[in-house]
């Protein structure tokens, strides 16, 4: 190989793929990026075998080829320069790399070990602006489960029906959903493993392309012109999660979500192990108290509007808090369902797109 | 107790004595702040046995009264509410704080457990501008030995003299010494721990008024209008340091600071477990290699100004970065000594206030 590249391009491509790679993986070879020519362009790769990268950038090839090299060494090196161009030469496994101010030499490993990532043939089903897309994922994203006990929960269930692409997690404590109007090529679905997820909104951040998603038998691909994530999928059926939203309501409340954010967090303050806070509804004021028999208690009040009756709710604090913060809005509306019914967390009273469920704490 | 206090105010008087507060010290009550009225004034105390606070802001005093609260909850309560006016009362053991929108009890102690915070009743040895106490400790800070093995290398030597004080720390490897132009009022000397000069340093961050520091036999005290820190001391006989700053200078060569760190950075990616790097300075250029068999090598090279004869020495590249973060100018002198003697930073030739030595690798 000799290849001349630009620094920046080649760092935001070693920022990428690199930040998969597990530090604590066992296969030694999966520390590396692979470095490989194609025509005018350089590949760099990386996968952690549950997620594979490409990402492509443009080269000056006067030689073929390909090498593995060490991920952290190469992106700490090519991110603190500033040398605007630079010489990427493979002399006996080595990876020459020269610049205006450095003389660099890394020692690299065959390509042959290196796992290959799988290609999907078939056609993308959605393209949609990576706005949406990270914003979509990020709003459910914590309702998926941590555990590996049910499998299928520790995913993010993502529906394309003919309308529109629904987006779905729950750990049984709580749900997400969140509904995108944009009208899928062809119906499918997918449960997304939590993991990939979370790669996928950190990669999106970098990024300001459309995305392509494409859907296979058990992988999906997210790509754009310059890069491509392939992950495997949770194998498994996602339960019929539309059955845990309340379909009455008995009262609901409109809050400021910033007051009630700050009411919350200073009332978690003084919560006991199960974590519940009371929350106290009434004509024109919510009531937030919380009450722990070591530490002490606290007792808040924040303006809301009613619609209804009054009512009182325990809750888990946690779970309230990622909702509040899930909503995306200023304004929350807490939805009562009935004593020992799930509370529902929405961005206003015509909300549609957005629901988040609280199940009821069990004493 | 029953007074009123500003919030602004007592949320910065329960971060700065909350700090030194150690989560995991087998004495209870050291979780504690002491609150303790004093005429129009609320004392707030915390000590970790090693360092004592006592910080002061004015309060509407209706009522005297002391009591001993748990530092982490008071203060994480105190700091995330925005009501301006907070009314503190004493009933049976329990802090009741109110305010507009908030009624808060906090379970508190008898502050008879609470250790007494000495005071020192000598008059002040020296009184400097913050900015400059803090900055002479930052240079030092780092050359003080995290180990206890010599317990009097583990602190910041302090030495009055009739003109300057001379601050001084060492682990054996590499040293340091700052001298402040500033006249004491009488001669003393003391190693205080370091620990003590890093939560000064900390401290000393959010003030903006002049420091009076005093000496006692075994403790030193820093203090300001609102403020007073104590500290034991070090006990023991500091070496003879100035012994180790070389006189003779062979060679001296003059670089960029900003340079020769990215330099010495990156030649870090390629050091071998001794973490040496290796500089060659000739007539016009300063070239820095890092060599380790399993991964690469790199060879940069940066303008420098030469003064006599060129020369090469190996540095262990954490002392020498450790060297130029602490110099706290543009440029850098390195001044040689000859082979197997000591390199010498500097701010410029002439500086007479800031020296960092570093001893030669032992191969």
């Amino acid at each position: 190989m000799k290849i001349t590249v630009v620094q920046k391009n080649f760092q935001k491509a070693l920022s990428i793929t690199e930040r998969i790679i597990s530090r604590n993986i066992s296969l030694p070879i999966l520390h590396n990026v692979l470095l490989k020519t194609d025509n005018n362009k350089l590949i760099i790769s990386s996968t952690n075998l549950e997620i594979g990268i490409n990402y492509l950038i443009g080269a000056k090839v006067e030689e073929k080829g390909e090498i593995a090299i060490p991920a952290r060494i190469l992106s700490d090196f090519i991110s603190n320069i500033q040398d605007e161009k630079i010489t990427l030469t493979i002399k006996n496994k080595v990876l020459y790399i020269n610049s205006k101010n450095y003389k660099t030499q890394i020692i690299g490993f065959d390509t042959k070990e290196f796992p290959i990532i799988p290609k999907i043939k078939e056609e993308p089903i959605i393209t949609l602006p990576t706005q949406i897309l990270k914003n979509a994922f990020l709003s459910v994203i914590n309702s998926a489960s941590l555990l590996e006990t049910r499998p299928e929960l520790a995913g993010v269930f993502t529906k394309f029906t003919t309308n529109s692409v629904e987006f779905a997690a729950t750990d049984s404590f709580r749900l997400t959903e969140r509904i995108i109007n944009q009208k899928p090529n062809n119906t499918g679905s997918a449960i997304i493993p939590r993991n990939t997820v979370l790669e996928v909104i950190r990669i999106l951040s970098d990024i300001d392309t459309d995305i392509n998603i494409t859907l296979s038998e058990n992988q999906i691909l997210f790509s754009s012109t310059d890069f491509t994530i392939v992950s495997r999928l949770i194998d498994g059926n996602y339960p019929d999660y539309k059955k845990v939203i309340p379909e009455k309501i008995i009262s609901k409340v409109l809050v400021l979500k910033d007051e009630l954010e700050k009411g919350v967090r200073l009332a978690s303050l003084f919560t006991s192990n199960i974590s519940d806070i009371k929350i106290k509804v009434s004509d024109n004021k919510t009531e937030i108290t919380a009450k722990n028999t070591d530490k002490g208690e606290l007792h808040s009040s924040i303006e809301s509007k009613l619609k209804n009756d009054p009512f009182i709710v325990s809750l888990n604090y946690n779970y309230l808090l990622d909702g509040i913060k899930a909503v995306g809005s200023d304004k929350v509306v807490l939805q009562y369902t009935g004593d020992g019914s799930p509370i529902v967390v929405k961005k206003g009273d015509e909300d549609k797109l957005f629901t988040y469920v609280i199940m009821p704490l069990r004493e």
